[in-house]
């Protein structure tokens, strides 16, 4: 059985109460103490926590067995530590996007006292990340890969951020600057690696199977399952129902480098060209239609639904091809995939 | 003989490059690399690097000889490490408090094509820390000591940080918000870990001396210099000549928790508090005449010299107490007061 957002988020009044008590130990003042704990309630706490959930469910599965409390506790704090790091780069991004809303609320610095004191807010996000990990996993010999990892993918996310910045200005339209291959490192770097490869590696390290080739075969998997899932995103962000998806896609007026206008560009006559450059990135709707009305012409939507099932068919050949004799399991990997697969919103 | 800029800088352009070949085992797009780089260079080069250099200097006086090339390399390793974090915080605090220029040129967020990028830009600084630590540091017994040394001094200068701008916040100004203990935490916090500290802290780990003792009796001692050195920011800030302290000091008008307003208000009659409530934190300079005319009349300057010569006074006794017998030196804490005690800009 899968963990429940309910059970998860059962855990992190404890983890909260951890990061208290290291700021009363420095004799923090109260005023800013206080703060301390809101902001991390308000940013960390939520959202479907999806990322966080399946360090839990994946060392369940590894383990082949009901986790004990303590098991479930140690594996949901690894969870909740995704979700710090998750938190501060939304936080930061929200910011740098001048973002309106993050989960039916202000964004965190839109919030009046808040502005630019998010900026440190975030920070300290992040810095709780080592805090926990210190307070709990210190005694572990799998510690210091545990901070590698963090580390390491904190890195590849924001080269992942910086690359999507420069690639995609919201303010500046040049579609030359657009390629499937700046797509597909933005892809890889700011969303693959922490929403994919992070929790799985994590429940390798939790359950002590974090072998080299266990970790590698995660990797081999889950960075194309997250291209995958990112291009799938990029679609519905286009064609989904908008009642179903839960909100109106933007990605058009955004100038979002997307996965749809990668592949736009490369299937466009020089005359359609035109119509992208003309239309493309601007807060206008006549004109996104324009792109949307050509996406069809280039049945992007059709081509897209052929490619998902030849990428679907690849990660079931290579989860086939998985060598459980280290301890890794198929099912890890089926079940992200089930998750992702045909889902419509 | 004490390090020279020049020397230290001249190991800079290595650890660029070490950056530069993990970014490119990345295969980050080139426009991002060539980015990285120049951020890089702009925000970490180009200071005083004061607390850089220490970490050399206090390894020479530690280990009690000239250092050889690869030992000047290594100190001054971590000590671009401290430059780093630096430049991650102050990149981020010029954000946070809306200033215009940062060692004569202009921060790097009002660069025209940088703006909230710089934030991002900021994580890359630190995040660049723990790549330069595993990359040279990996196979020492000390390893995880200097990432845990680093996680905590960040998160202590990101408590100090937070305690300031709620306390002191540029457009609101509420002198009851301050007080001695406030002004106390912040510079500890905000200030004296990571200038203090954390350059002698880095150089026993380097020498092979971190043994607990040491390390405390470091604490003991730069803690309080690192106060001491704030408090006579303050005062320079107020009562130095601009033509030799170099700049014109703001804090009055900046709403600053400052030593000097929290003395004044320990010694202020109703009637004169008053005058600092209606002209303090004020942007307009003869509101700031008031002020500075209040701190004339309550002998703040005469104040702060005696209150130094007595900081001083056990400052140099704590010193003359210190064990050397783990490795420490009295002279490393000399060499700092040194450059600290009666100092004019």
């Amino acid at each position: 059985m899968p963990t429940t957002l309910k059970e998860f988020e059962s855990v992190w009044p404890r983890l909260l109460e951890d990061l208290t008590e290291h700021c009363k130990a420095y004799k923090l003042p109260q005023q800013s103490l206080d703060w301390f704990r809101r902001q991390l309630q308000y940013n960390t706490v939520g959202g479907k926590c999806n990322r966080g959930m399946s360090v839990i469910d994946t060392s369940a599965l590894l383990l082949n067995k009901e986790l004990t409390e303590e098991e479930y506790f140690r594996s949901a704090a690894l969870g909740w530590m995704i979700e710090l790091l998750q938190a501060f780069f939304l936080v930061s991004d929200d910011i740098m996007d001048s973002s309106k809303t993050r989960r039916g609320a202000p964004c965190w610095y839109r919030v009046p006292e808040v502005k630019m004191i998010a900026i440190n807010d975030a920070f300290m996000l992040e810095a709780s990340i080592y805090v926990l990990l210190k307070k709990h996993f210190r005694q572990e010999k799998s510690y210091v890969d545990l901070i590698e990892l963090f580390h390491e993918v904190t890195f590849q996310t924001e080269l992942g951020q910086l690359c999507d910045l420069l690639t995609a200005p919201e303010d500046e339209v040049d579609l030359s600057n657009f390629s499937l291959e700046k797509f597909t490192f933005i892809v890889i770097f700011k969303t693959a690696y922490y929403s994919f490869y992070l929790p799985v590696a994590l429940s390798l390290h939790f359950c002590g199977f974090a072998t080299e080739k266990n970790l590698n075969t995660a990797l081999d998997i889950l960075i194309p399952m997250g291209e995958y899932f990112q291009a799938q995103d990029d679609y519905l962000d286009a064609f989904a129902d908008p009642e179903v998806l839960g909100k109106i896609g933007t990605d058009i007026m955004d100038n979002k480098c997307s996965w749809l206008i990668n592949q736009a560009l490369k299937k466009v006559t020089p005359e359609q060209k035109k119509i992208l450059e003309d239309n493309y990135g601007q807060k206008n709707s006549e004109r996104e239609a324009k792109v949307k009305a050509l996406y069809h012409e280039l049945k992007l939507a059709e081509f897209y639904e052929q490619w998902e099932e030849e990428r679907v068919a690849d990660l079931r050949a290579k989860i086939d091809k998985v060598d459980e004799s280290e301890g890794l399991k198929k099912e890890v990997f089926e079940t992200f995939l089930k998750k992702i697969y045909k889902r419509s919103k």
